[in-house]
C-alpha cells in the first residue's frame, strides 16, 4: 500500500522521527541500565523503546517494511544513544528529574503527532489515525515494559497516553480544518506536551470506576 | 493481497465480528476494572481483548489494514463496551457467573469460525486456517494477559483454545464438504460454545507429560 | 513485496530452515513441560518458540503471508517436536546438558543465517539485514519467555544474542565480497555456534555499567 496523497510534511516527519527516536532510546537504555543489563541489553531496549511504536503504526497502516527497517538511519540513531548511555553514564545518571520528564513528553508528542499524520497520509479514517498516533507515542515504552515482565505505564494510572491522544486529535482537527500541517503539527505537540508536564507536576490522573 | 475467493459470507462475518467484539470487549474492560486500571486502562484492555486476536490474524494472511483499523466500527464497538463498564460497573459486576462463562464461550466460538473462514477467504491451506482461527479466539485475551504481566490463559490448564481449534475444524471440514457456510459456521460455533460450556462444568483439562 | 533478487539459497533455506524450526521446537516443549503446562500449551510453546521469529522477520520485511502460515510444513514439524516431546518426555528429559547446548546453540547459528540471507533477498540493506538475522535467531525464544510473563533470556547477561549477530554479520558480509551463498553461510553458521559454545563453557558475558 501507498500513500493516498502527498505526505504532510516528509522532511518534517524525518525530523521529528529522529529527535523522538534518540530521546525515547536515552530513556529505553536507561531503564535498561537501571535492571543491570549488559550491553546488547541497553541496545534491546533503546531500539524497542524507540522503535517499537512506529513499527507497530508501519505494520498496521501496510507501510511495510517499516520505516526502521528499510532506513538504517532509525536503528543507527538509537544505538547511538544506546552507546551514550552506556559510555557516558556517571553523567546520564545525574541529569535530574524535570528535564528527563520534559524530554519524555517532547518525545511523547512528537510520536503521536507524526504517528497520526503518516496514518492520515495512508488514508486512515482520522479517528483511527488518531489512535494510530497514541499508539506510536506510547507503543515502544509498552513493549519495553512486556520485555522486562512489568505492568506497562499505559495501563497504570497516569496522564500518558491520554496526552498522546489529545495532541494527536489536534493535528488531526487541524488537518481536517485545513491549516497548514507545520501548524496543526505545533499544535499538537504543543498541547500533548503541556498536558503531560502539567499533569505529572499536578498528580493528575484519570478517573477509577468507585463502586466496587 | 486481495481475497483468492468469493468471502464465506461477507454480512455475516461483520455481524459475528461486531458482537464477539463487544463481548469480548466487555470482558477485557472487567478484568480492567478488577486490576483497578483507570478509564484509558480500561479502554486498552476492552480494545486489546477483543481486537487483538483479529488484528494478529489480519496480518499474518496479509489483510493489512487490518479490518479493525480500517473500519471504525470495530474500535467504537470496543469503546462503547468499555463505557458501559466503567459506567455502569455496579450492574456489570452483580452479572452472575455463569452468564459470563456462557458469553465468553460465545465469543470465542464465534471468533474461531469468523477467523477461520476469514484466512480460507484469503486462500490459507486449511490446516493453517484452523490454527488462524484459534489464534483470532484466544489471541485477544493473550494479549490482554500479556499486558498485565500475566502467564496466560492459553497456556494454564483448561479447554479454552482447544474449543477454538475443534469450532474451526468443524467449520474447515464443512466448507471442504461443501456445506452451506451458514450450516458450516453454525456447526462450529455450536461445538465450540458446547465443548467450552461442557469442559467448564466439568473441569476437565488436557493431559499434562506424568513422568517427570 | 517479492524477493529482488534471485534467493540466495532456496533449498538450503528451507531444509535449514525446518532443522532450526524442529530443534527450536524441542527446546520450546520442553520448556512448557517444565512449567507443568498441558498438551496444548506444549504445543503453543513449540511453536512460538520455533517459529516466533521467523514471523515477525517475514511481516518486518513483507514476505506476508509468512512462510509459516504459508507452508503447513513448518508447523507440522513444530507440532511433530511437541509430539515427541509430550510422548516421549521420560527419554527426553534425560538428554544431558552439553548436547542441549549444542543443538540449541545450532538452532540459533541456523536461524540467524537464514533470517539475514532472506532479508537480503527481499532487498533490505546489509546493516538492516544483520539484525533482522539476530531478531529471527532470538524472536522466538523471547515470545516463549514473554508468554510465561518471564524477562526474556536475550536481555539478561550471556552471550547469546550477540553470537547471532556476529553470524549474521559473517554471513552479509561474505555476501557483499561475492563468496558462494553455501561458502558464506557456513561460515556465518560456524562462528554463531562456535562463540555461543566457548561463551557458556567459559561463563563469558558482555560488559555491563560499572559506575552506578
Amino acid at each position: 500500500m501507498k500513500p493516498v496523497s502527498k505526505p504532510v510534511s516528509t522532511t518534517l516527519l524525518l525530523s521529528i522521527d529522529l529527535f523522538g527516536t534518540f530521546v525515547f532510546a536515552l530513556q529505553g537504555a536507561s531503564t535498561a541500565v537501571q535492571h543491570e543489563l549488559d550491553l546488547l541489553g541497553i541496545m534491546v531496549l533503546a531500539f524497542a523503546t524507540a522503535l517499537g511504536g512506529g513499527i507497530v503504526r508501519d505494520v498496521l497502516i501496510g507501510a511495510i517494511p517499516p520505516n526502521s527497517i528499510k532506513d538504517w538511519r532509525y536503528p543507527a540513531t538509537a544505538f547511538f544513544a544506546a552507546a551514550v548511555v552506556f559510555l557516558g553514564h556517571a553523567y546520564v545518571s545525574q541529569i535530574p528529574y524535570w528535564p528527563l520528564i520534559a524530554l519524555d513528553a517532547a518525545g511523547l508528542g512528537l510520536f503521536a503527532i507524526a504517528g497520526a499524520a503518516k496514518a492520515l497520509d495512508f488514508g486512515i479514517n482520522p479517528f483511527l489515525a488518531i489512535l494510530l498516533g497514541g499508539v506510536t507515542g506510547v507503543g515502544g515504552g509498552t513493549i519495553r515494559d512486556i520485555l522486562l515482565a512489568q505492568v506497562p505505564n499505559v495501563l497504570r494510572a497516569d496522564i500518558y497516553a491520554a496526552a498522546a491522544l489529545l495532541g494527536a486529535t489536534i493535528l488531526v482537527l487541524g488537518i481536517q480544518l485545513k491549516l497548514r500541517p507545520a501548524l496543526a503539527s505545533t499544535l499538537g505537540i504543543f498541547t500533548c506536551f503541556t498536558l503531560r508536564m502539567v499533569a505529572v507536576h499536578q498528580h493528575w490522573n484519570l478517573p477509577k470506576v468507585l463502586n466496587r
